[in-house]
């Protein structure tokens, strides 16, 4: 499947400046190769030369102008073209070409980020703390109750203090950045409805609280991301109850915009200018000293000033980004993400389309009862292995490789069911785990998914963490999920290679990842299969899954659930 | 290969207004049917209900509601997505989803345009011109020069009254859109060099010839269009010679940007608000009465505001669009034009990348020798009836229907060349131009190929009409144009239909162009091939092309190259 090869590493600089030239290469057996780019709109050929001969390998050369700010190529390899999809033998639109990317890069540290996602009010308490008024008290081992009114007011009392003091098992899993959901005052336990941005929660300890988590953050060498709701407020915000409706999208009669007609969720407006410098100040106190989050991960960017015949959303994307300076800045986008990016904005996405999506679908239990998919009516869709591919590809070829790079990969979250639960089984988790920490993208953990809990939606599965039930740790889990991170965070190819695909049947997954020095080959198998055997294979050592090393000519493991992971002899 | 089949027709408006609800039908034998649209970015399903059952045929009906000036929208049935490129199984991003807009549509009458394009040195002479300076003096018989320095000065020496008296040739064809490109004054046959925007040039007879022309055309109830270079001017423009360097990109060392390096046809600066403003003026003075535009041709639409980090295109589009009115305004792009259309600028698209260049790629002539496919190396390409559907249907599914429509579909232009060159004989000539009559999108006809000309590039298709050389004119191909415009003037399914695939081979295509009153089938036949027999489809009567009626059950034709065209009994 993959005569041809490029892919976004393969490029002289994936941080280029306008008016560079940026020499990319090609793998392909071919007899006259040139590479397209389009300046200014217009077309442009270049031909290729032969770079070297690796083997049975050619590598073909060619140098592209950065013209603009978003500089797509493609390939055309003996009348076939070449693009982030692979080959095609008819014209095709430029939606799926390579990108090279001129604007500011995300921050250089985020290349190599594993990211814990944590939802404060089940993380973990320092001290007792009263309810407030809002809320239902709940012990620590009291159960969810996933969906209703009490959902958003069950109050555990998790705060910053309690978080910082269980950083160690953040450790022993190996993680180095932590992401927490909204930590500013709002009536609710997801603090999605700020009643202020100025402050950190009273009950999660304060603006001190979240100084003292930053600095025992940063104490390990990792960082702090935060959560910012830039779409709406609560009904309760300082700006609503105070009357400042131009902030708001206010109709004569005094009835409002909100988020999904949620009328404690009024949607702000982004047309005010007021807005702008206020949300920016936002963005922009909270990163760096004193109080150290490191980036954002910015809530419904996807519906972020779009309103009706309002379309602010790439304005606000770049407003602030600006005032983020060299944080890092990730959108949250449920849906389509692949218009929104590779602008002056976002820097990159939590993957749900691209990647929990189709891994849900392949991955998914026979017995499955979850009403819909993620919004979607009718269920989580059976699917196999060239499907989730198709899936994946089509949306990882419409990001440059450094936007897929720095969008998040994830297996479950706050808003969804649990991925074990999806899956249903320890063995398949530790195939959707593999993937995520082996595939191009930043692998994000949902607390909680390396113990192995469950949960059937996004409120059930804010399940405080069990620190104190081992019955309730899976403790295999979490050691397959601690070997792939240390795997990963061992492995340069893994983070920072380019990606081969190199066979997809219904139930097997095969890859590689490449770099000049480094090579691994990576098996995902969700169900035994006949075994498969790759032509021209190098041997290699077994490094995750205990399957035996491989001799040249080797049939892969046919057995399955299964993930295995060997560095090739290069 | 339409089991589920909605397009852009089956809808309640194409013209609807922020707010409304638009009921829309999809064909489909299902058990579940929902309509996905995604209002401000997120994803919102209607499940649709059962509107009507016709023998087999199941249709379903749900309403979108139109929350954003383009609502998108995709069909879920039974677990698989419905979008513009057919039926998948897999999650696909929304780039192929149906698209509704309400921006203000273009007129009326462009609706059933059929447009003929001249090149105004080369139609028609009115009285003998003295040549000015520049030029290389023509009789009407010499051979063009398709390439070289003398190529853009020979002056034949047609002019606008010229035109106006061989409208009875236009008549007789059936044409009734007369598109002229540039009549400003230029030092050069071609005019896109323009030394003014501010008067018609005295060698067509000056502005008093143009309102003679427009008059003319309008008495025939036809419509005029011209063609406005946004991009750049002639190095001999008045603003350039007058030094105003704001409306161009100059550097510190006077060196300037230009179209493609040519130095003769400087570039302008889009972030002008003087140019800006001069230009809107321009395209309005010329619109409407005394001088009688009824739209214009934007050429080089695609670099048009592109020049670096500037990406000005899209602000271009909307202010020439709101100067322009309710004219008709149709870009220029001779690449990929997806990215553009479906906003608030440009209307259509002259459609080379979605038509032209595949036809091209079907129905080239085994012997061509041409250097390369229109700036593409390596010729021609020899494609399938399979691959060249794939790439109508791909770049067909990223705009509206209202903008596919208004799209000029073309087989030739005076910037390739001849269709009958490309595809070699009078045969295949019939089926390109049967598709270009019969499939959606406005038909644009190149002066001189109803008349079989040829040409082997741009420059040597800029042909003088043989009027006087009856040996070079090819009535039995001008017959077979002036049917199948008639075909389409008198058939309201082939104006105003939808559109549904029936079968594609190597060799074959075959589809459906259907009104709720009227159904047409056409089959495009490159050569001969195996009988292709489509189930359930009913008889119909011959309507172009000379094979029988069809009757129930009935095989097409094998034999070809042949285009043939049944109404069908509904």
């Amino acid at each position: 499947m993959t005569v041809h090869h490029h892919d976004g590493t393969l490029v002289s600089t994936q941080t280029p400046a306008l008016g560079d030239t940026v020499t990319v290469f090609l793998r392909a057996r071919a007899n006259r190769v040139f590479v397209r780019s389009t300046p200014d709109g217009e077309p442009h050929f270049t031909e290729a030369v032969v770079d070297r001969v690796d083997g049975d390998t050619t590598w073909w050369r060619a140098g592209v102008e950065v013209r603009n700010p978003v500089t797509t190529y493609r390939f055309l390899v003996d009348g076939r073209w070449v693009n982030a999809l692979g080959t095609v033998d008819h014209d095709v639109p430029d939606a799926y070409d390579f990108r090279l990317v001129t604007y500011d890069p995300p921050p250089a540290w985020a290349r190599d980020a594993v990211v814990y996602q944590i939802f404060p009010d089940r993380f973990a308490r320092s001290i007792p703390r009263a309810a407030p008024d809002w809320a239902i008290p709940c012990d620590w081992d009291t159960p969810v109750i996933g969906r209703g009114p009490e959902t958003p007011r069950q109050f555990y009392g998790g705060d910053l203090d309690g978080i910082a003091g269980r950083l160690d098992h953040l450790e022993r899993l190996g993680v180095n950045t932590v992401y927490l959901t909204p930590i500013f005052p709002a009536p609710s336990n997801h603090r999605y409805d700020a009643s202020s941005f100025d402050r950190v929660d009273p009950l999660l300890g304060g603006d001190e609280a979240l100084a003292r988590l930053a600095d025992a953050v940063h104490a390990r060498g990792w960082r702090l991301i935060g959560d910012i709701t830039a779409n709406h407020t609560g009904d309760g915000h300082e700006w609503f109850t105070a009357g400042e409706r131009d902030l708001y999208y206010f109709d004569a009669d005094g009835d409002y915009e909100s988020w999904k007609g949620v009328k404690s969720l009024p949607k702000l407006n982004w047309g005010s200018a007021e807005l702008r410098r206020r949300m920016s100040t936002v963005v922009r106190r909270w990163l760096g000293p004193p109080y150290g989050l490191d980036g954002w991960r910015v809530d419904v960017a996807n519906m972020t000033g779009r309103c009706g015949a309002d379309a602010y959303t790439h304005e606000v994307a770049a407003l602030l980004r600006a005032a983020a300076g060299d944080a890092l800045f990730v959108a949250e986008h449920a849906h389509d993400f692949t218009g929104e990016l590779d602008r002056d904005g976002w820097q990159g996405t939590m993957n749900y389309a691209g990647f929990l999506r189709p891994l849900w679908s392949w991955l998914r239990a026979d017995e499955l009862d979850l009403p819909d998919f993620l919004g979607v009516p009718g269920g989580v869709p059976r699917r196999d292995g060239r499907a989730v591919l198709a899936t994946m590809r089509e949306f990882a070829a419409r990001l440059s490789w450094r936007t897929l790079v720095h969008s998040w990969q994830l297996l479950s979250s706050h808003d969804t069911a649990r991925i074990r639960t999806v899956v249903g089984d320890a063995d398949r988790q530790e195939v959707a785990a593999g993937l995520l920490l082996t595939l191009p993208g930043t692998p994000m953990v949902f607390a909680g998914d390396e113990w192995g809990l469950r949960g059937v939606n996004g409120e059930d599965s804010r399940t405080p963490m069990p620190w104190d039930r081992p019955g309730e740790q899976d403790e295999a889990t979490f050691g397959r999920y601690r070997d792939l991170i240390a795997l990963r965070r061992g492995t340069t190819a893994l983070r920072h290679g380019g990606l081969r695909w190199l066979y997809a049947d219904a139930d097997a997954l095969v890859f590689a990842r490449e770099t000049p020095g480094e090579a691994v080959l990576v098996l995902a198998r969700r169900a035994s299969g006949a075994p498969v055997r790759l032509a021209g294979l190098p041997g290699g050592e077994n490094v995750y899954g205990g399957a035996p090393d491989l001799r040249s000519g080797d049939a892969l493991p046919a057995d399955g659930p299964t993930f295995q992971v060997w560095r090739l002899l290069t």
